[in-house]
């Protein structure tokens, strides 16, 4: 920083390189800063966990609306089967998912028999191939191209998290752009941040956390939005989603220094890091729109399934200040799955140009 | 938002459509509040223009050090130039840029012989194609094919902006991904976006302003970051490079409300909207880091080039409240070249497996 060189003096010093004043290769990596591979920064999110809240017995306080998710998923799964069944009459073609879930993890076993469900309910054809834990990558991948090939398969799903020992990037890749309906594929990805672009499918979430907003009747354009995680499911394409929409985002993770003080000057708060009560009132403006996108599974020998899902945000101090909410659940799930069904249908469509 | 319908009630309302109340196509559209396309929503970025600011005939307030951006891009590639030389002693191979220039734009042409200089300097081969402003796209794909074909090129460079008539993402789409060391392929920007993922190359702009930070010894993680402008070329990039080394990013858009307010409250400012003087001493916090990508060329017929290249920064402002600047010409710029330099010799290092 100290001194400056005139380009002749440059290439005297490059020049000079060569009369014994090599550099060795050991030195290459030496005159940048920059990591050489970037994977190398991805060090994992721990939260630090806030103390469980104050259990409050009633929510007389609560002057926040709570967002139905349920009802304006089914409002869309309406407008979708209406579609499914106009494609069947018109063209005698239905859209057809295919979900791929490796391994028994409970939680995953019972989100995909919900999309399997919900894709019975409006029409939508669905495969579904279950794997064992100990499978190979090779399996997995013989799986996807048969999918891939099969002209009736419109969308293909694979259920995440895999088991440690498969390759998730290599196994997502694998699936073709045109049927990624998850829409994890990183070209998709890169066509959700590139104005100018557009990618083939919204990740579902991502969509059903914008499309609750819209629905609402929530402006975008010029706000203050924070998205709180970021995952590649989640978190990223929220951000990215919510910046085409033009609000302006910051994205908080484990590492950001007074998360709470950032997130409580946000018109929008959209929270995804998988942490129970993270987001406490003081984390919210009065007024702020609060969507949960958390859904973790916690241990409840009381509930049906013997878990119950609970969200990031700690909903009891929430609805005292923030002006709209979301519940968990019955809030962003719902969404995340009906934009699945939607995106399969939109791929259909595609395909079939109808 | 008002009412919940039981799934058997939805199932039944689904089974009711096909009772003579099929909804139209046209009706389609209207169960989802978002846009069929995103493109749509892409509106241009036109920012306020700030009143000009009161020229101060001293910078004798001045607190800030100022990163010598030339003598940091210099070193650079002095060790690219010995990486190169090192890389022909051993595999007698250079590596090679072929760069496209399509119309008259003077800063344009300024630019591609400023990259062809560099190249030169440190032994890397460069080809240059100038195409008339009036080509056709056809006329830019074949050259690019060419290009994309010949075993020597390692790297290809279309020069931005290309002419109106010309669709800018067609053209560089067709660089094939290895080529590509502009970064601006989605594939790559997705990888550069996504976790667990490693783009081929990191965008130049984007990789020189980090660059800046790490050699001048600035830490980025945990770190308040905003970036000012949400360009493809500078903008986004930075903003997912800044976000892989964990500072909490906020992007500022011609639409945020009160920028000024949001960008005081960060450590690092990155200015990149192609606005003179928009960043005022008042938008930046006492002691921020302050990088400025902006690069506007203003009429000045005394300057040997007809032009002189001013910033986004109100220079004689900001070097009064920030600890670091980057003086623009002499700060990100050079660097931008010294990455196109670098991106092209990784590009060649990892075809020729060396």
């Amino acid at each position: 920083m100290l001194r400056n060189v005139s380009r002749k003096g440059l290439r005297r010093r490059i020049l000079g390189l060569g009369l014994g004043k090599e550099k060795s290769a050991s030195s290459f990596s030496q005159f940048l800063k920059s990591p050489t591979r970037l994977v190398s920064l991805d060090h994992p999110d721990i939260w630090t966990l806030p103390p469980p809240p104050t259990t409050a017995s009633s929510c007389s306080n609560s002057t926040a609306s709570v967002i139905d998710g349920r009802l304006i998923a089914e409002e869309i799964r309406l407008g979708i089967a209406s579609e499914v069944r106009r494609m069947k009459e018109s063209i005698g073609k239905v859209p057809g998912l295919a979900v791929i879930l490796v391994g028994q993890r409970r939680e995953s076993q019972i989100y995909v028999s919900k999309k399997i469900e919900a894709c019975n309910e409006v029409g939508i054809k669905s495969i579904s191939t279950k794997l064992p834990e100990c499978c190979t990558e090779d399996e997995v991948l013989n799986v996807l191209t048969s999918f891939d090939k099969n002209p009736s398969v419109h969308g293909i799903l694979v259920q995440l998290p895999l088991p440690p020992h498969l390759n998730e990037a290599k196994i997502l890749n694998a699936i073709s752009l045109e049927k990624d309906v998850d829409g994890f594929n990183p070209l998709n990805m890169g066509n959700l941040a590139m104005r100018g672009r557009e990618p083939f499918f919204i990740p579902c979430a991502a969509k059903g956390c914008v499309e609750l907003l819209l629905q609402s009747g929530i402006e975008i354009m010029g706000k203050k939005a924070v998205v709180i995680g970021r995952s590649n499911i989640v978190g990223l394409p929220t951000s990215l989603l919510l910046q085409r929409h033009h609000a302006t985002v910051t994205v908080l993770d484990a590492f950001t220094r007074n998360p709470e003080c950032i997130s409580s000057e946000a018109d929008i708060v959209v929270s995804a890091a998988g942490v129970p009560n993270l987001v406490r009132g003081s984390w919210l403006k009065p007024g702020a729109v609060v969507i949960d996108v958390g859904t973790i599974p916690i241990e409840d020998p009381s509930c049906e399934l013997g878990f119950r899902l609970t969200g990031d945000v700690c909903y009891e101090e929430a609805v005292r200040v923030a002006s709209v909410v979301t519940p968990v659940p019955g809030g962003v799930g719902p969404m995340t799955v009906a934009m699945l069904l939607f995106n399969t249908l939109e791929s259909a469509k595609r395909v079939c140009d109808f």
